[in-house]
């Protein structure tokens, strides 16, 4: 963890002006008729997980360039998470990945609790083969053709489950990379019965308070057809498996254009809207920063998220999933945070009565101003503030770096070298 | 109708060329075990209904410009639709739109009738205001905000069964325009359910032995928001209103490089799968002649299409849907309905039982292979030997080029200026 | 126009709030060491052109829905864009479309000087037929295969010079609808061969002080293929042509998915960037409100431009180029003409010493924050008070409206139905 | 190499079948005043490169599951191009990669004249770090901000061209993944500066009878920008280099729904179409095989060649480039070298003169016929038959399985594990 004493020497320089620039955002706020100190609550009761693997640098199949100071195994990692939740105060939990962060239970505890942490959604892998394997997946898990390997698969996603029952999660989130490159590989509907019966051997081991997020994704490991290729198959997968089967929605897994706020609204609607993955990307899945490209997409996707907040059953996860290829990933990692906390605050800032006077009488050149309203708005100063008074870093990013963290981490986490792909 | 004369003066030049080709291919097609007969007899059954505004020149918002000898009305629609089944006797039945194809059951069945063609689907019509029309759809229809004005949208789809039900048709298609051009202009999952309100009231008089289409589409004339974007929201449709529900697929209408006969496989798997709108498009809903840009696609379409035949339940309806904005649009149905047919062959000569066993041992490259086995094969021959031994023509373009058909319309038929769209 | 007391009257109302509002934005601005006078003067300098035909409702190849009050003809649109310039202050020239807007120089002139506008760049119209034209462009205009054809489109992009000539206008754009929907339909080569042989022709006739702008564009209305398909073909033609050449961007035009702000950067690095039509768009050419679909990809936009300000040749030409089919058109191009605006002083706010110091050490987290300071400032302030202080409205859509603009000129200009579409 | 009395064998078995389909081809060709002959001599001289990486497994940046037998250095991998080029006779070269394939250039002359290859283009690597590298290509290479690395990647491709210029190569393609993943990262046209820059230097060690071919790809590595984006961007690049200087195309590497048939014909037109990358896909940069997704396209591209064969300056390198992550590399490959060969043969067989007529007439039903006239043909019997006549193999596939090369090179080549990319 970072000295407090970095936090608040940071912190000095840039309080004064966090405190004009808050003053001036509530009296302006005050005269739209919003009160600054309730929007600031919500946002700091606000919080997103980090996923495990993201504190370590990604790559591509070309190459990955690693950092200095990667983390070794999941017990670094949750020191870097304790630091990005400390600076933040946005991500207090993590979100482990099997095996790669398979470690006994109570020692995965005790670091969470050491940096204050608790433990997200638990996300399995059948997309790569393990030294240990028996079964390769290089067609397929769930649904592959041959029934031991689908077991394999079955096994590993329960004992994913278990795992997790000891340290608090609540949630398996399972993608799979099975599909085909090739026209006529698979037979589409035989695989996903497939698919539905491992799957359904899953969930029916699942703890009563348990919720099953099946993630849908347009292509990629698999080039010509995915098994859970998009909400529709993920839509039907929870309907077939039941009341704790729910989709996941990850930002950069839809078809180039696709209106992702309008799947969101339909599976809210339909009960069956069950988390998320935060990131952005402008051609696939380029698992670039949160808001980094299309910022505005994201506001949309919290104005469905605030419009659906009224009802109590609706709790979907939140959590960051990215790949860091060319950032410090604990930097890439805390603005994201913030840049999901930010647009959930200027969500909150929407005058949802006058929305729906304007969208009933068809005005919709102010129904649209309306929205904008609200993600026009500079909510920086509501957020800030709320990480100072939660004890966090005004300019987290400032303050990381003042921390030399990443530095010192280096010293005992030896370097390591890129893999290459060898592979164009 | 064409002077029979003409087509046998026509056939007569090719008939030589053609039965040289056939036991060839017939030869061929034994070396691999394969009945040409059998494949032929099934051709020879197989038939896709044109659309009855399909036969006039289209356009788009930046200019029309006409051909000669446009139809005036659906009385000329079906003389044109006539010919289009006479040359290529693969195009047994049309679909009408209401309101441009409204007129008394009588003279549509006495017309029908004279021309040798039956009826399909009905297509309603609430994308456009009509002279007479009290409420507006500017803003939508089934999902307007105005209770009046869904119900006005209710009626006229009624009425469409209504004229259906008396000139023998069995299915209405429903396609609406509602959507949004802005964000926030429309509130999702209110218009949605005032969709599924409305529908439901054209559903429940529904007569038992029809069946309700819905299309969806991704966008235009909608260009933020659509309610009916794809198929996930299509099938939600098809659920929550009954066992007569069905989705139709437009082969124009999805994402960028979305997997469409996958779609098609999901929607059979589950019951829903209930119909075609064939046409081709490289860029959006470019309605363009089925097969014309990728025509591999529309084989793999067909693919599933034959691996369901023989569940005996399964019985999509097949439409034509294009935009023939360069052609004449009798030559350009006619090719279309011979692709369609085409791919329909190539699909028939899958080794069907080889493929079931390369997918349960992933040989992908043996399962693709035994894919473009079928699709190489150049089953012309087939499909003009059908032709010729229903009374129809052997190049049914040279054939209805010969009969100067196009040229004696225009004799009856007043040129018509093109509507310029002073859109840009 | 609009009295002024209607106006006076609606900013009474807002104007204590815009001075508090402007206050508190220069302090913060001062924090960052920015001089809020210096950004509010360049705003206030800075127009963009209207077209003249987006006052008038737009349509799809669907259907056309017309607002009340829809302009008769050119005198009516400079009426209608006289206003928005009074109210925004943002609009001060037109950009006219031949033959549509035709008019005795003189008539146009004397109006121009009545509303307090000038003329932008003249545009041509080869992609529709006029009535009383000669030869068809139903199968192209520039590039036709017929010589006579072409020689009559090059006749017509010099009347619209010579028009223009006397209007004060210093440009042409030519946009073509050329191409083809069919593989094969056109050979690519000799067509643009033949669309580089008529252009030059055009090209010779322009006076020393004007620009040639072409338009690329990816698709529609023709849907397989397109002569000036995207900037690497516009730039070819800039290149033959010569120095009086120059591409012109339409932010629509472009495939799914392509970078535009790097297509800025590169005509503007080889000297061939012509000019802008700003709208926005989610699917394809959809012609919305700039800004309303991606603000972020304006302001990128904006940040390539202000990053070349610095040249003194560099002057591309900005005009709005959209399609209202859902709103009041004259609120549409006000709340436009604000948004590119806005996003040119939101990109004037980016510190780029700093900008270019995170470049030059690869530090894109603080680089890309760094945009983002810019885009995240709300800088309505700026624009209401570069507004205020040139007589125009605070808030032009309220000033607008309680002006009943739409309502009285309703009165003299009859109400038009909607043109059918008919295609499908 | 493959025992000829394995190849014989299978061939003996196909014979009789082979001479009957080319009989029968033969006729129909012959019927359409095509002499079989003729193609079959054209079909038979055209070969295309192998790359060198594309005979060992691909992966994804989840993982990569190897097959057996994967080749250990470049001697294997030359073995393995000339068992490809044993069965097929249409890969007579191989593209090889540096430093992955760096060897002493005898070693190298010596094993390719073993296995009866000669080399293609060489291919440089600065999108990975090598173990010994001074400088890292993290942040870019050939435009890094830093001149020492990118005079080390200058280096490096000189290098390429020195070993090149000993082992026969003729050309050096460069393929950069430098770019950009955030907004703001780069300044683009700096960083277009320093690459024009530094590749000119390389540009200026070029021997004059060798082509420098750039290729351009829209994204991956980089996920925001990229130097080389598009043709555009690359027909910069060899216009400011000169006349030595080409555009390389990779079918792959463009954005969704472009014509790249079109981009073939510009860069044709304006001399600077340097080469291909054969591939397919249906997303992004898939590598799939060769044709396995839209034979059509790939057709279309062909007849753009076949269109320009009659200049004699036209010579472009056509190599595959594909990465095989669930077929043997062989198998897929050959498939693929075969596949190119068709698209060929097919475009071959378009009647050129009937479609300029129908071309200049506007006749757009019958041009687009005439090309789907080639298409259609299954010229597979040519394809078969020239192998046949040049000692390789009637079926391919089938040869090399019944070979069991494949079990024999895993007795010698160790098994490998796959790389877990630990990346999501």
């Amino acid at each position: 963890m970072i000295n407090s004493d970095v936090i608040q020497a940071a912190n000095a320089k840039a309080v004064d002006r966090l405190e004009a620039d808050y003053a001036a955002l509530g009296a302006h706020l005050d005269r739209r008729g919003i009160d600054i100190a309730a929007i600031k609550a919500k946002v700091a009761k606000y919080g997103v997980a980090i996923p495990s693997w993201g504190v370590g640098t990604g790559g591509t199949r070309f190459a990955r360039f690693p950092g200095s100071g990667e983390p070794r195994d999941i017990f670094d990692k949750l020191d870097d998470c304790g630091v990005i939740h400390q600076l933040t105060t946005a991500t207090p939990s993590v979100s482990l990945h099997i095996p790669w962060d398979a470690q006994p239970a109570a020692d995965l505890n005790s670091k969470a609790e050491e940096v204050g942490l608790t433990f997200d959604a638990m996300n399995s892998n059948t997309f790569q083969d393990q030294p240990d394997q028996t079964h390769s997946y290089k067609f397929g898990s769930l649904s592959h053709t041959d029934a031991a390997t689908r077991q394999q698969a079955v096994h590993h996603n329960i004992a994913c489950i278990e795992l997790g029952a000891q340290i608090g999660s609540k949630a398996l989130t399972i993608w799979v990379g099975d599909g085909s490159n090739f026209p006529g590989q698979t037979n589409f509907t035989r695989q996903f019965e497939r698919y539905l019966d491992a799957t359904r051997q899953v969930y029916d081991t699942l703890p009563d308070d348990w919720t099953l997020l099946t993630e849908h994704k347009m292509y990629e490991p698999a080039f010509y057809s995915t098994v859970v290729q998009d909400w529709g198959t993920n839509l039907l997968i929870a309907q077939q498996l039941g009341d704790k089967a729910k989709c996941l929605v990850d930002l950069g897994h839809h078809a180039p254009n696709v209106n992702i706020e309008m799947i969101v609204a339909r599976l809210t609607q339909f009960g069956k809207l069950g988390g998320f993955h935060f990131n952005d990307s402008k051609y696939g899945d380029d698992d670039l920063d949160t808001g980094s490209i299309d910022p505005y997409r994201l506001f949309l996707v919290f104005n469905e998220l605030v419009e659906a907040e009224s009802n109590p059953d609706f709790n979907p996860m939140h959590m960051l999933d990215q790949s860091h290829n060319v950032t410090d990933p604990i930097e890439s990692l805390m603005v994201s945070a913030m840049e999901v906390q930010r647009a959930y605050a200027q969500a909150l800032l929407v005058d949802r009565a006058a929305l729906e006077g304007y969208q009933d009488s068809n005005d919709a050149l102010m129904a649209t101003t309306t929205l904008k309203d609200g993600f026009r708005t500079n909510v920086e100063p509501i957020l800030a503030m709320a990480r100072l008074e939660k004890g966090g870093a005004i300019d987290p990013v400032a303050a990381y770096r003042a921390s030399r963290y990443r530095a010192q981490v280096s010293e005992d986490r030896p370097a390591v070298s890129g893999a290459g792909g060898g592979i164009v």
